[in-house]
């Protein structure tokens, strides 16, 4: 047995994962609502088969020869870094119970199905049953997997290894003590824009076109992607030659769809742009979440989206340049109104329900509610029939606002009802990571910044495909701000960035 | 070991067949370009898989213990016919080498990129290595299974069990005999319909939600259904909870996306009536298709894509009750023609270039022709370099036109390049049934031609659904005819169909 044989076997892994990707993708976006049971009974037999396939002893086998063969490998060999990643969660997943696995898949799809249901009719009480379900299995995997000091440690390693709940109270303290002064500011500064540019309708098609002009310009290749409606925008990859997005439309608004769009590119761009070499090897998998992808952790994979989405799509520059394109494709809507304010009114600052619709400086306080409430209901502290009304006082306290309906409120995200707890922090963390690698490839590229003034995005591109998206997953985020920056995650240059934007943007002295 | 455990194991089976049907779907509706060959490789491992699965010892073991459990059964019992066709066509698929399996999976998808790039670009050539590769297969396959007479017999199994090449001589010889003498009377006859009605433009989204309004009227269900674009329409179903047809627009000649919607319809009625008790059981696979399917054969499925498409859909009562709803979708299109000219229109009878959009009198001409290519190829007598010639040749012999360009010669039809030899005389034997079941319904049910005149489908769909479509595979096309008309497949009602309606439609004396 040799590295080849090992790594024909897990390409056999990437091909069922694949699989099991586009099935699940199929489920939020074209299948009819009747097949979701059946759907359930094949993701339950393909994710047993898939966790059969790695957790066998076969993969134990190859595993031995593979490091026998790579030992003498250089620290940062792709071989090397497969090697030992596979080695690491094998052990892991040995220790999940198969029927934990096919439970989680059978459920996740109907779980789905119901949380859709529920939050069209605003009825918590229906969803409530799988969310306990969810719970449940989310507790039997956190016994499994081990933990030190907190369950919320063994789930949050999934999306995020280098974290924990203890680690992720201290940079939730730190980002807390810059954003809340600077809210405060703004706040008190927040004078409404004028113009009712909303009043008009924007036809969906158009939406689109632009939406889709827009990614392609940022760099998304449509000969290995495409566009579709979710309620619940996302991003799915098959492999790095088929990586799909999904937004949804507001006939008013359409700053909605377009940044959904720009944020899902932002994770394509990172998922198209993995070595080639690195397809359907350990190094686009997520042996842990079962499923293929490119990008090394959540909040890696975030700190693409929201760079594109934010500091890339709602600069002024972008409306500078891009002014004249959404006039092509509204001319009779967009017609009394400049680039500075379609900055000013996607960037502003207000705090309101929407976690996906939030600003970017109120953004991250929706993520620690959430992550509080998790760590609640895994400790047992707080109990899911009573989440409305946790939520809607946490909602008052953290920002002042607070939901008419659930629908506004603890149902708005998918991720519970698929049972992604531990998944929150990974949008913060990406949100820190970001500036920090902005900050490096303006460091390093001397063209950028002129390139983003003229919206030429491929100097950007350039850097972030070099030194972020073809390593896949072969780098942990730990290790890529260590090479790309020479440092850990630290909060300040986020803040740094918040603090130019909206203090400009708000005249703030 | 029991039946219960035989019938888990087959479940799983269907599982990862519906699966890999629905990487299939999304291959040739919503796929982009580039995904093509990952795609091949994912198809390629879960085909391996599945066949292993079936063909594994368990199976065997499964087998001895099911066949014990269900021996005392009737007959006509579900579980005993599950068990002996799972024996059936595990003994062939057990002669049925591994890596011809994986090849032909991997090769459908590549094929069927190549040509439908070949088709739009009229460029045999490059199709023609593809080809070539198919029909290698096809050989290699009809060694592995065996045969009597002829290659193709052992190929024409897979779709229709009970005919041989010898066989279909035979009924294409009667056939012939009978559409030949009508054809010459009808082109005798022929004048062509006046009115420009094809010189507007239907806009696309009307004409999919008229014909979905027809498919619905039907008995189609949305729940369990979805119509989208394809270049070459086709049903597929993932258990009778998800059945999803597609079709294909002209601008000017909205019949082309009515008939194909009416005929995918026909099938998808089939799929959707299947006993919910046979969902995932042994009834509902293909097992050399390898693939997850409730109509017991081809020419079963076709009967009812033929009879709901032709003998209902293009019937005079059809236009007559939807006339309104048509111009409802077209009120300004659909203005100088009455439902007798919309009758008349799409039932004219004139040789013609494209099987699918061929009428009923011409359409088995076009059958005979492929038939006799595909025999000739694994004879050896033809090649594939010589195919758009012979093409050519055939076309000018049986139906008097050659086609300008291969596209709408030897490339129109996408079944070689996934590798369906044997696949097409289903039509024929489809549209030869038809008429023998509708001749049985009517003799049943007393309100069936006063519901037709109505446009009421109910009494049809009803006896069809408790005669042959609750039935998923059970029963073979042949005991069904048995069931339902005490005859076998014989060719006079299909005839006298025909003369009866076209000697109406040309008033031939």
């Amino acid at each position: 047995m040799t590295y080849a044989d090992f790594q024909a076997h897990i390409a056999e892994l990437n091909d069922l994962l694949n699989a099991i990707s586009i099935l699940k993708w199929d489920a939020r976006t074209m299948m009819p609502s009747g097949g979701a049971e059946t759907r359930g009974q094949q993701l339950a037999t393909l994710s047993r088969l898939a966790q059969e396939h790695f957790i066998s002893d076969k993969t134990a086998r190859l595993l031995d020869a593979a490091e026998r063969e790579v030992a003498a490998d250089e620290p940062d060999s792709y071989r090397l870094r497969a090697v030992q990643q596979t080695r690491q969660y094998y052990s892991i997943s040995r220790r999940l119970p198969l029927d934990l696995v096919s439970d989680k898949a059978a459920l996740e799809p109907v779980s789905e199905g119901v949380w859709a249901e529920s939050k069209r009719d605003n009825d918590f009480k229906r969803f409530a049953p799988y969310l306990q379900q969810q719970l449940d299995l989310a507790k039997r995997q956190a016994e499994a997997v081990g933990y030190q000091e907190h369950p919320f440690d063994a789930l949050v390693f999934e999306y995020e290894p280098s974290v924990t709940a203890a680690k992720l109270k201290l940079i939730f303290g730190d980002l807390k003590a810059g954003l809340l002064p600077l809210l405060q500011k703004i706040v008190a500064n927040d004078r409404p824009l004028e113009r009712d540019l909303w009043r008009h309708e924007y036809p969906l098609d158009k939406q689109k076109a632009f939406g889709l002009e827009m990614a392609q310009r940022f760099g998304y290749d449509l000969k290995r992607g495409r566009l579709d409606i979710a309620p619940h925008p996302f991003e799915i990859s098959f492999t790095r030659q088929d990586v799909r997005i999904t937004t949804r439309y507001d006939l008013h608004y359409f700053p909605q769809a377009l940044y959904g769009t720009l944020h899902e590119t932002g994770h394509a761009l990172y998922e198209q742009g993995v070595d080639p070499a690195l397809t359907r090897t350990a190094l686009t998998i997520d042996f842990l979440g079962k499923y293929p992808v490119g990008g090394t952790s959540y909040g890696a994979h975030e700190s693409q989206s929201r760079l594109w989405e934010n500091q890339i799509g709602r600069s002024r520059e972008f409306w500078v340049n891009h002014y004249d394109r959404l006039r092509h494709y509204f001319p009779e809507q967009v017609t009394e109104v400049d680039p500075e304010f379609l900055y000013r009114a996607v960037n502003r600052v207000r705090p309101s329900l929407i976690r996906v619709e939030a600003d970017e400086v109120t953004y991250n306080l929706h993520i620690m509610l959430r992550v509080e409430i998790e760590m609640g209901l895994l400790e047992g502290s707080l109990q899911v029939k009573d989440l409305p009304e946790i939520w809607n006082a946490k909602m008052k306290e953290y920002l002042g606002v607070v939901p008419k309906t659930d629908s506004e409120g603890v149902l708005q995200d998918i991720h519970w009802s698929g049972g992604g707890f531990g998944s929150f922090p990974g949008y913060t963390i990406g949100n820190i990571m970001s500036a920090q690698f902005l900050n490096a490839a303006r460091r390093d590229v001397s063209g950028l910044n002129d390139g983003l003034e003229r919206g030429d995005y491929a100097p950007l591109l350039g850097w972030l495909q070099q030194n972020i998206y073809r390593h896949g997953r072969a780098f942990s985020a730990s290790e890529l701000l260590q090479r790309c920056t020479g440092s850990d995650l630290h909060v300040a240059p986020y803040l740094a960035y918040l603090e130019q934007k909206f203090s400009d943007l708000y005249r703030l002295s």
